[in-house]
């Protein structure tokens, strides 16, 4: 999967971080995590299509993470889009989806189906799962795990050995089926190797909560947001320091930890990604725009 | 009085033009005009601190119009704003601002006082005026002219005639009080000639309408929509050509003008301003965060 962080700032739009958003591409599906006021202004810079964006899950209902909602639904209706739009939510979603679509006078042209969903509560899409987990924050709100699902890949070491080639029949084999290879019946559970999917949890706003470790151990990439200094946790009572967010990805034993919802306070947020490094040296501090591929554990940004 | 165009494009926020709006600040005071979504980064560019607005008069509830209000009024409570703020526009306005302020957790700070005007309505100001004028576009909606209060100003050649020196009584004069010169009485009616106060109107959306020609005759600056060049007219039925604009600017006999609400069609949007100055000579056409001063009939970009 690619992952591209469109707003890593928190509270408002500022020039450098719009405010809270991030999109996932996988297999030609593209979700979106939230969506900060102005945010269209990033999607259309990432040059992905907001036509092209059918699930949206949404954290909880604080502007920064939703303002930018009904600026894309309008944009989608300008361009006539007719596919149906799911949001996903925590309680009471309905309600603020409803508020949101009756804002103002623009009309709406495709339906649009909202989705409360629970801690514990599972999406399922195609080749893959998102599940939504408790935040410690104020208002109703969730974090969510996007994971790929497992899959088998062929034993080619094991092929190589006995002798046998690649074969086009690898990939009915991959499917689960026996298959005939110069003249042997090769088992599915005989050839195969798992190939586990790769996992990325997003948080939204958070305290540091064993409730989140809990729900975000082993993951690929853990996005937890970090709002501030340790420094200044007095300013910032319904939020993660970098250093919390660190310690979160440390138990958790996530593979990596990107910082994210980074106040305007900090013009420089490199103190941000120190103080979480002391803690868990896999940290990364994303930028607005940048993009990263996912894959078999490993991270790489993508120019 | 000094403007800045904080949004000079339509129906979305790209990375050039953000949608409406335009802030004006007249004797310390600050107005704005239209807030489209992401208005909150532009403000914070052009240096003015979005405390200092207590006016926002809207023009209509499209969303490239006012989806900046409620980041507006967030980012206000989170700096614990107390003061009144008072926001203008057409009918259905206090329904509009009501969903506005009910759309997600955000607490609020500060009283928000809305008042619904009406063609020809005037709202008025310390040392200025507000009227409220019919555009033709398809919302119920407004434009409004801006009018400094007319003033006086000493005849300064004339004292020098008759040999009286500049003193600091002559602002007692200016204030309509007689005043004792060298063993003279000086009375204001003779002694001070008018200075009429600039005006600028702003339409809002509108296609080209004798109603707003009329509403703004003889304005210093005129602000007009020009969403499209008159090619195009087909594709936007509910707006205003730069040559349409310039015709209304030409047949009101304005000072200056300044085509706004330009569509994201255009990247380059100088033949817009090409098709105005055909017809409008004096015409500009700004960029986001372009600021100009006006003063005495006539207008200069500030850096």
């Amino acid at each position: 999967m690619d992952v591209v962080f469109l707003g890593t700032g928190a509270m408002k739009p500022t020039p450098r971080r719009f405010p809270s958003s991030l999109m996932l591409r996988h297999k030609g599906e593209i979700i979106m995590f939230d969506a900060g006021e102005g945010i269209q202004v990033r999607v259309s810079q990432s040059g992905f299509s907001p036509m092209k964006v059918n699930k949206i899950f949404i954290t909880h209902f604080h502007g920064d993470h939703f303002y930018g909602l009904p600026g894309m639904i309008f944009t989608m209706s300008q361009a006539e889009r007719t596919e149906e739009l799911v949001i996903y939510g925590p309680e009471e979603s309905e309600s603020f989806v409803h508020r949101i679509l009756s804002l103002g006078y623009g009309r709406i042209t495709f339906p649009i189906h909202v989705e409360e969903l629970k801690p514990g509560s599972v999406v399922q899409g195609d080749g893959y799962s998102v599940t939504a987990f408790e935040t410690d924050h104020g208002p109703p709100g969730l974090g969510y795990v996007f994971r790929e699902d497992d899959s088998f890949n062929v034993d080619v070491e094991k092929m190589k050995k006995f002798g046998f080639k690649p074969d086009p029949k690898f990939k009915l084999l991959k499917q689960g089926k026996t298959v005939e290879l110069g003249g042997h019946l090769l088992k599915p559970e005989e050839w195969l190797i798992p190939a586990p999917g790769d996992s990325l949890a997003y948080t939204g706003d958070t305290r540091y909560s064993k409730a989140v470790v809990r729900a975000v151990r082993g993951v690929t990439v853990l996005v937890h947001e970090a709002t501030h200094l340790s420094e200044d946790s007095k300013d910032f009572r319904e939020h993660s320091s970098a250093k919390e967010a660190a310690r979160a990805a440390k138990e958790a034993e996530v593979g990596y930890l990107f910082l994210t919802h980074i106040s305007p306070r900090y013009k420089d947020a490199t103190p941000l990604l120190e103080e979480a490094r002391e803690v868990f040296p896999r940290t990364y501090l994303p930028k607005d725009l940048d993009r990263v591929s996912i894959k078999k554990g490993e991270v790489r940004f993508l120019k």
